[in-house]
């Protein structure tokens, strides 16, 4: 017993450094009841004897046992001491892990799918947060509306029907934490609703098709051509409840929506009951002309815009919006339970004067100039380096399409990766139903890199091109 | 067609003071043609002749008009003109919902469950914002870790241990957005485990159980009695695969779960392979003497421990954590998805800052002394002016018990009602299963209203009290 409090001993004199002395001693007796020191039943010394061996107060000894027995380490018995209790022996377990090693990722990184991160606006966006908890009511801080921050709605609904020709109002408007999250919403309405079908393009993300096929909804993918997705076709589609469409900007092909295929989905829509559910992921960045507006204005009462700060701003923040057909508002705040459990009340409050300030617009504005340099100079160093690769989609967004030899893909996907570029090709975009036989290309996100990484990007992309 | 273009001019004109031209030319377009003015079919006049009326350059018109080609809002034929498309026309809904008026609220607020947000650290919130914005890695503004940023799960790691007691670990602590969030990710783990019961408390939140039972799973209530949740009759219980606990303080009840009952949930755990799900809310806030360690101490791997800012903090952050069994993590990160859509990085992020300098410390201290004195002024008033009535739950947490005659809890409630005074009665709080008759009392949550109204709110509790 002597020889197991000495070690015991040492131990805590280490620990009492760091903490209280109570908190220390509590500590150090938890840890050697973890590490089977002080074995099950084992009792303990009185606290007086303790706290003249520690040269502490009696008390300081008495509340650590006292509260080692509240938490069941230790059990105090009338006359026979306090013993280590029986069960207080969760051996520390064989291996914890550890924080693993940053595996070291590709050098260069040309994914789709996320803006230049480091050029998040960070001072704009510190003045916007002084600015909200400066001038938030205290109410801001408690469990807020499932709808999100009245201010954040009003200024995005003044903002989407500037920016982006949609009928917004604010009680239509519904904040949820990105795409997915929206996408979430819906796929649980349209269950609900007994949908059991979602006609969705050719190409688009498999995160977005899995989602819906976990919600209990089978996909069906429309044709793609140059007009983009083949809307005259959903009369066909018996059971399909809604259909999944990116309007502006095809991800990834990058075409616009024609005018006539536009209108075919608006016709299918009233003439059925279903609904439209319009990703508006890049909307903004238009290179050659004005934006393509939003397909939700031409009818806000069957179509579900889907918007989100992560292209525009940065995926990190969590923010994204619906404007809701005005009947579909009540279901899918059922869907997304009475507590807004999913966005801070902060980053709206923040976003909201980020907007309304006009640091929004300044920073897409901005953005839209280093982007559309990017993508200038990538259509000319391929034209110098690789003049066989035909590029497509590059009116907007922040990616475009390089054709490819047919059946190279795999091959250059494989060599940009030797040489330290990360890349994906248009295969992984593609829907298995898709018909016939998919074109061999390349989906580069020429907006990912941060500056620094830009031009050896650019350069590793070349390389590995045939 | 004069005539119609003359008032069209008009709003015309109108628009164009807040916009750009074009903008603003589209914009009076769009909703000419959405108030029915411009009726489908109609011809426009050429981009020439308009340009001429509104003396604005003719390429501003062409634009214009090729941009709502593009939209589906017009069509142009060769050598008809432009025409409003046939589909362009969704009535402007009857009635669109106005923001409702704010409906007077009570006057005075001790519904329990919420901290006092007008002492929300506003200053302090910000310097570590600012820190975080400061010293982010651009990564940090992307898709996230789905655990959580290793900043925040790193500090709480260490905060959880020294001020819980908790066995902590970065690497098995997953950010979430509260402690609904947290419990939603155990309810699917569960299932997908197949468990088909859960134990639940004879007092708790029917947000809690509600979602369990939405999850599929079926609610047992456990016995309540002086020494908190009988857990040693969870062995009857053969189904339950979790039971989940409030030990530090139950609530709304208010004791400390006692040490045996700590023991026989951890061994009714060891026995069955079944899980304890400790929501450890306001563990922080203990007032006589030090808090209640968690009880995830005695067995980090049969204990799934859930906490959150929502008390020490605010709600509106939506920030929670969990901290796991080894090898529950893989199943809780599936559970809450590939993309971290729940949580802003930068939130969690301001939160490591602010945990890691020391302001969270500070604030809880300043918080405990604040609650701590509501609550001594809670007894004081009673004990003045409702001697009959006995308190019970006041050892720590953020809310008290008022025990009331049997029969009279609803008419109590009522009349405080008439006071401006929103409270609730301890049924809101009663699972049906629980056995027995339920006691009359009030739970009042002396935290939830700021300093300016809590002299009135205890007066007029006061004044309904029987």
């Amino acid at each position: 017993m002597t020889d197991s409090w000495a070690t015991f001993g040492a131990d805590l004199h280490l620990e009492l450094r760091g903490s209280g002395l109570r908190t220390g001693l509590m500590d150090a007796l938890r840890e050697a009841v973890r590490s089977g020191r002080l074995a099950p039943g084992t009792r303990l010394p009185s606290s007086r004897s303790l706290a003249a061996d520690l040269g502490i107060a009696r008390n300081t000894v008495a509340d650590a046992y006292a509260e080692l027995v509240a938490e069941g380490w230790l059990v105090a018995q009338q006359g026979s001491g306090t013993r280590v209790a029986r069960r207080a022996v969760p051996r520390r377990p064989a291996g914890v892990a550890r924080p693993r090693p940053a595996r070291p990722g590709p050098e260069y990184n040309l994914r789709a799918g996320a803006p230049d991160l480091a050029s998040f606006p960070r001072a704009e966006w510190l003045k916007a947060a002084r600015r909200a908890l400066a001038t938030a009511p205290y109410e801001a801080f408690g469990y807020g509306d499932p709808r999100g921050r009245i201010e954040l709605r009003t200024v995005l609904a003044d903002y989407l029907a500037r920016a982006r020709g949609v009928y917004a109002d604010p009680e239509r408007v519904v904040v949820c934490s990105g795409f997915v999250h929206g996408l979430m919403l819906m796929a649980k309405v349209l269950r609900r609703r007994r949908a059991r079908e979602v006609a969705v393009e050719s190409y688009g993300l498999e995160l977005h098709w899995n989602l819906l096929i976990e919600a209990g909804l089978r996909l069906r993918a429309l044709p793609f051509g140059q007009q983009g997705s083949a809307t005259g076709e959903l009369g066909s589609l018996r059971a399909a409840g809604a259909v999944l469409l990116t309007p502006a900007h095809q991800f990834p092909m990058g075409v616009a929506l024609h005018p006539d295929r536009r209108a075919a989905a608006v016709d299918w829509a009233r003439a059925t009951g279903g609904l439209i559910l319009e990703d508006d992921y890049d909307g903004e960045f238009r290179y050659d002309r004005q934006p393509v507006g939003a397909l939700q204005g031409l009818d806000p009462d069957r179509v579900v815009y889907l918007g989100t700060a992560s292209k525009s701003l940065a995926p990190g923040l969590r923010l994204g919006w619906m404007v809701l057909p005005e009947d579909l508002v009540g279901e899918v705040l059922e869907a997304k339970g009475t507590v807004d459990w999913a966005s801070g009340t902060l980053d709206q409050l923040t976003l909201a004067e980020f907007i309304a300030s006009g640091a929004y617009d300044r920073h897409v504005r901005g953005m839209r100039l280093r982007y559309r340099r990017r993508r200038d100079q990538l259509v000319a160093a391929l034209a110098e380096r690789a003049p066989g690769i035909s590029v497509s989609g590059i009116a907007a967004g922040l990616h475009a399409v390089l054709e490819l030899p047919p059946g190279t893909e795999h091959s250059v996907v494989r060599s940009a990766a030797w040489q330290g570029l990360a890349v994906e090709g248009l295969s992984r975009y593609r829907h298995g139903d898709a018909a016939g036989r998919g074109r061999d290309a390349l989906v580069v996100g020429y907006a990912t890199p941060p500056d620094s990484a830009w031009t050896g990007a650019l350069d590793a992309l070349c390389r590995a091109l045939p």
